[in-house]
């Protein structure tokens, strides 16, 4: 089974050119067809994918994007890399583009090698093992939730089996055998839409509202004040009283907490982060309480912090128990201590179990990543991007404020929902794609690429938005950004 | 951006060919390795995927084996078919390996011809929705069990926006915004393992206990009595039985019943089905009492009992309200009546909201179902195997009963669990690859491709398995099958 090499031509961009309103008339035609058959409204634009390239996603209707979106965090070496392209037309691929493997039964033999050489190269510190699940980051939330169960019941019980009671009255979905166990998650927080992960996530009411959800514990989060360096007290005092709250909750919900999740950086809740002491503190409460540590990584982990994993950053002397992730990765799954692996088989699988396809994809991206350099790219270029959004914050200090990140994961904060819409959707016009979360921020999530260049082109277009809107209808309605 | 066609030659085998036991030498030390890293004890052998061809999976060993299991019924088209090898190293499908984009942001502007052109082009009866989840089944029945709430919630309040006080509890994992409703499914139903659809599942203790779970109620579910022409009149009171405990449930759970979920043949749970007059029934009581009918296809879609879709069968006045799949289809997803859309966006999404290349595979898979005329080949196949399993039931009515099943969608009870897993063991070491279901059931999941010859060779190595069971250990615990 052979396929030849062959060469392939990439086009070359270095500045958005837009011919049209975005989305325009072939998108608005494609949102038409496609709304016959599902929701359209959150579509921006529809992607002549063949034609993009590295930063710069093409789109329908020949306009050229710089894309610092990036598929939701989900794009990790841009738009079509030369690499990828190489090693997507060997004849290694081709068996796992014409059949996927149901993991748990029948795998490739080139997987124990791909699990040890792509997942386990980029381990966070601490873990020697490693799941995979079936593609989201939602089911690599879920089975994380599962393993913290399953080992909670296990230390609960001093036995890895359970009683002839508990298998007879979980298939009425009873205690003892469905146990009264709680994940306890923060205000703000994402960690995907399944009905378990959903019931901890806290972002927004749309997400969660008429769907039945577990009365799990919430808790606060801390906001902290910037620029950092400036509210050093006021910060400590604050990520104190969140943890006092963790404290409350743990002793006295009356569903017993089996795992706590928090998020790096809390992303579709607005991009909030507390500093290491918080998550150290944290990561001490989870043990002396028997709790599993869980770090979702779905969206901060694959180097956009300018280290691979940001929870490197914490400096834990104790690593968490369960570290989860996706998108970037293009796999999806969950590290774990050893004593999180259930002593019992077919406890936490599935029918796929994960996807060889995606890991040779990754394995390239980590090739990359190493062999490009990446991670100090993103350091250098956030560095940039971050001083120059605090400079352009003094300037126009009533329209961006609270810049903060790492790497090149950066957000900033504007007077609110509408006005960050708005700006959303110029800087789209001037074609730069950026995405929103919580209710008033922008965040940047460009691929691991992204350089001063495309940095520069950020900048300007920016701050060519930023003037027009002081210089008319929006500076009415600017206040102080808090 | 081109790639060039290659001459792909296949191996073609017509016989399994054993080297060396089941998992051989390599497949032992590839599991040893693994095993370091995560659970292996489910896997049967590792393959080599590239050597592997139509109904044959080959082993790491070398060993060339019939594979009746289909990776957990999910290979529709055997290995390496000639139809994907060629769709797939066509230059068209390479920017779907390079990149997968966030469906609901900026898709290619080939999915809504894809949508339509594939997906609806394969729609059950009755559809003019689809949408497109992350991969797996289980995303499949979860985002279906969110569209039923969200459409309950909507009948119940009478309008599609939710209330303030709905927006704020719901925040808090608290009614009525998180609202106290439930999905009735039937006993040893088996529709995925998050957490949602798992306090759906009622297949196993071992799929369950220690999670959390809602508490959802759970019917009888009929069990018939084979042949089932020889035994109509208690079926039927059977049937009835079951549908009074769900007209039961129906009117007095504590919990509201906002969604029934039926598999058309029941398999992970021992392949058990109802006759259509009780499914009719089923979809009479739902839409009587303002409850979503949800089909699970995901084990049963794609072709195998010999129609696209198995509640085909059924034929069904008014169609189901949502149909999920996944598995064979590679896409997941599920149709849905329009007035399950949710009239807000971002309720029913996620950062990928499904996979351009999943389909791209699956417009090859139902092109070949079509132009192979492959549903017709099925019916054929299965005629023949079910008549021959039946033949051998009145052979060995001591080792195999209950014969059941449509098209190669077939399975069998033997004695006992233990006797069913050496059954498949040895049958394994003789080059056939089968799984089992239930308690003590076998359960065939070949693909659509299998044909005569295949079962052939499927029966003659049961026939010498079930002799040597017969002349030794096995026949001294034989009991009659009920």
């Amino acid at each position: 089974m052979k396929r030849a090499f062959s060469k392939l031509a990439f086009p070359k961009y270095t500045k958005p050119e837009v011919l049209t309103e975005i989305p325009g008339p072939k998108s608005r035609q494609l949102l038409k067809e496609m709304d016959l058959l599902q929701e359209t409204r959150t579509i921006n634009f529809f992607m002549n994918t063949a034609k993009s390239q590295g930063t710069y996603a093409v789109d329908a209707d020949g306009n050229v994007i710089l894309d610092v979106f990036g598929h939701i965090a989900s794009l990790p070496l841009g738009y079509n890399h030369p690499a990828m392209a190489e090693a997507a037309t060997k004849p290694e691929w081709l068996p796992f583009l014409l059949q996927r493997h149901a993991l748990g039964v029948q795998p490739p033999e080139e997987w124990p090698r791909e699990l040890r050489e792509t997942l386990m190269r980029v381990s966070p510190k601490g873990f020697s093992e490693v799941m995979t699940t079936c593609g989201c980051g939602s089911s690599a939330n879920e089975n994380a939730f599962k393993a913290a169960f399953i080992w909670k019941r296990k230390r609960e019980r001093h036995s890895a089996e359970p009683t002839r009671e508990e298998l007879l009255t979980c298939m009425r979905n009873e205690a003892p055998g469905s146990p009264q166990l709680s994940i306890l998650s923060f205000e703000k927080s994402f960690h995907g839409r399944m009905l378990g992960c959903l019931s901890a996530t806290r972002s927004k009411p749309i997400h969660k509202v008429d769907i039945p959800a577990f009365p799990w514990p919430v808790c606060r989060f801390p906001r902290l004040s910037y620029p950092l360096e400036e509210h050093q007290r006021e910060n400590r005092e604050e990520e104190d009283r969140c943890l006092t709250h963790v404290e409350d909750i743990v002793h006295s919900h009356p569903i017993p907490v089996a795992g706590i999740i928090v998020e790096p950086i809390m992303a579709e809740g607005g991009d909030h982060a507390a500093t290491p002491y918080f998550y150290q503190q944290l990561r001490r409460i989870a043990a002396n309480n028997g709790i599993a540590f869980i770090v979702d990584e779905v969206q901060t982990g694959c180097g956009a912090t300018g280290r691979f994993w940001a929870h490197d950053y914490w400096q834990l002397d104790n690593p968490p128990d369960i570290v989860t992730f996706a998108k970037k990765m293009q796999v999806s799954g969950f590290y774990l201590k050893g004593e999180f692996r259930p002593a019992q088989t077919y406890r936490i699988y599935n029918t796929w179990m994960g996807d060889p396809l995606r890991m040779l994809q990754l394995h390239v991206i980590t090739n990359v990543i190493e062999g490009e350099n990446l991670l100090r790219r993103v350091s250098d270029t956030g560095s940039f991007l971050k001083m120059e959004l605090e400079r352009i914050s003094q300037e126009y200090p009533f329209l961006v404020a609270n810049v903060r990140g790492k790497g090149t994961f950066l957000a900033f904060d504007t007077p609110d929902g509408e006005t960050r819409n708005q700006l959303l959707f110029e800087m789209r016009q001037k074609g730069v794609q950026i995405g929103g979360c919580g209710e008033n921020t922008v965040r940047l999530r460009p691929p691991l690429i992204f350089d001063q260049q495309d940095a520069n082109i950020l900048l300007e277009t920016l701050q060519t938005v930023l003037r027009k809107f002081k210089n008319h209808s929006v500076q009415h309605k600017s206040v102080p950004i808090k």
